[in-house]
């Protein structure tokens, strides 16, 4: 079986991330082959991961003392209190810097037990195994940490680099393809900005790669792995470059707020949305040609993803979703900055409008 | 007026000290030098800085808006709630990663204003000014962030560096003696680490540094500060040689936990009693040479500080000093790790020993 690594090099630390199938059986391994060694280890998952996997890792995992819990990953619960009760455990069992967290579970339980680890005495050994799809190809590379709170998503955090990431295939087939299609948003993401031809695989493979079928999920998990570590080791903060990587999601962020994170929209459901909103807006402002407007509009219909954003929006809802996009976290003043699209590898950021273009933008798309 | 500079360059930061007399009204020169600009400014202080600095500041310090609070620095309020406080201000004003954040005050102030930023939206921009001897040669460098809380102190916290620390001695004037004693601290344990010559100067000048005089107290601050940065430029996440620094500290920590962080001893004075602890057990542990451990405890005694361990605890106390000695974040094992005293310029970091053989010691200290 093909183990494909990536290794990642930031300024504060060197990783890699393994990507294949039937991985986390073969942890110990992994583990040797980084010279991760620890005396205890905290594994943190949620119950949207199989059994099967869970007892394969804590049988396969070498460790003096294994503690293991786990948490609700919801947006409501990804907030302090996640955070402290994790604290509680790792200091009443007198966790040292030396010791190990591990993240089994999803973007959520990546993002809270990343800024644990990251405060936890001001840094201790971390692991992530991400495992869902949106998670393999996006949240468990490039550092970013965080919680909510009552302002908005993700606002309090940290950037910490784990010190190890596997990405094992083979938990993906329990997930329903509404989850599927979430982490193939960032997939499609990738690819718009990477190249005319990162988009035509997908375009070409799609039903095979929602199917998770080999190779065309494997080579689309590792072509958007990397495109992250590139951007991610030119710009590890996000001074800059890295902002490329938001396409689409600062209009994501303000419809999953506007609707308050309901399930009706997941996280890449909204992405989705998002990148459409891009296009749109980007071939309004005269930017994207018309045929790729539509090249990037059909590929999302084919997706078949149920919602629209007429039928979650009402007119009135405008203010609302115009209001979060003032707030996003990567303004740099109060004009807006869009990520937008000049064509595949093309991708203009901090491009700065004022409200009232896009207010009309939105309430047309509300209509 | 001569102003001193010192550069630290981290693997995340690089960014000048600057050291000297009458610096805060040129508080707008020093941002134009180091490009720092910003649009909105928060400058959080604390009660002890004299009303002369702060209203200085106020004015020369040019920002589209300027928000000033002061917090209550005791290390009863240097938890969570204090960081949910400045979060709040931050996000109802709208700050966003490019703004920035001042922490004007001792080390505690510095503590809490250099986490929340570090946390803040992942990260915004943070200047320090220190008020207090002990913030200016050692807390305010380095980049170490951190709140206390049920299980202990600075345990939670993060590695964040400044983006500019301004260190102006005539904020000094105003400190009683005990809070120059207190700064004084580092200073010596600075002198220790780095050889025979900086300790005969602090023995030689004595009195003339702790009344402030110059260039005596400059050349003591830019000494400790100077060593402090080529330890952090060396090992800036503590993996092993910055551990050096924490000469003193772990019996201090144990001495100010043990006392429940009572105003009959401060941090600088547990530091001193750290240092005196750490030297006879070298010494005990035939690693220093009773030469070298009786020109130290001449030193201490003409500082002229009131507090003895003798003093202040009993015999009953050994096993709570243990136990504190015990949870250090610093330990990597169920060993205690202390930093030992070879000679001047020559310390044993990671010195392992079993709690026993520093029981008796303790125990026969506080008799």
């Amino acid at each position: 079986m093909k183990i494909n690594k990536i290794n990642v090099k930031t300024k504060t630390k060197k990783y890699p991330i393994i990507i294949g199938r039937k991985l986390i059986g073969r942890i110990n391994k992994f583990l040797k082959d980084n010279q991760l060694s620890f005396e205890k280890c905290l594994v943190i998952t949620d119950k949207n991961v199989p059994n099967k996997f869970k007892n394969l890792l804590y049988k396969k995992l070498v460790s003096k003392k294994l503690i293991k819990i786990e948490i609700t990953a919801s947006e409501k619960n990804k907030n302090y209190k996640a955070i402290e009760k994790i604290y509680k455990i790792l200091f009443k069992n007198t966790f040292n810097r030396e010791d190990c967290v591990i993240a089994f579970g999803g973007g959520i339980v990546g993002d809270i037990v990343g800024f644990a680890s990251s405060t936890y005495k001001r840094g201790i050994k971390f692991i992530n195994i991400p495992s869902t799809l949106l998670a393999q190809v996006d949240s468990s590379i490039g550092g970013k940490t965080g919680i909510n709170n009552e302002f908005g998503k993700n606002l309090i955090g940290s950037f910490y680099q784990p010190d190890l990431v596997i990405s094992d295939i083979d938990i993906l087939e329990s997930l329903p393809r509404r989850e599927i299609i979430c982490g193939y948003a960032e997939i499609l993401k990738s690819s718009i900005i990477e190249n005319f031809n990162s988009f035509s695989y997908l375009d070409k493979n799609l039903e095979e790669i929602l199917k998770l079928k080999t190779p065309f999920i494997e080579r689309s998990i590792l072509k958007s792995c990397n495109l992250k570590k590139i951007v991610v080791q030119k710009d590890e903060r996000e001074k800059n470059f890295r902002k490329v990587l938001n396409l689409g999601h600062t209009f994501a962020h303000a419809y999953e707020s506007a609707l308050g994170f309901s399930k009706k929209l997941n996280h890449g459901e909204a992405v989705i949305l998002g990148i459409k909103s891009a296009a749109e807006y980007s071939y309004k402002k005269k930017i994207l040609s018309k045929r790729r407007l539509n090249e990037i509009l059909n590929h999302i219909d084919r997706i078949g993803m149920s919602n629209k954003i007429s039928n979650l929006f009402k007119k009135k809802h405008t203010e609302k979703i115009l209001n979060f996009m003032k707030n996003d976290k990567k303004n740099n003043s109060n004009k807006i900055n869009l990520i937008l699209i000049k064509d595949f590898g093309k991708i203009l950021i901090d491009f700065q409008i004022n409200s009232s273009s896009l207010k009309s933008y939105i309430s047309r798309r509300l209509d």
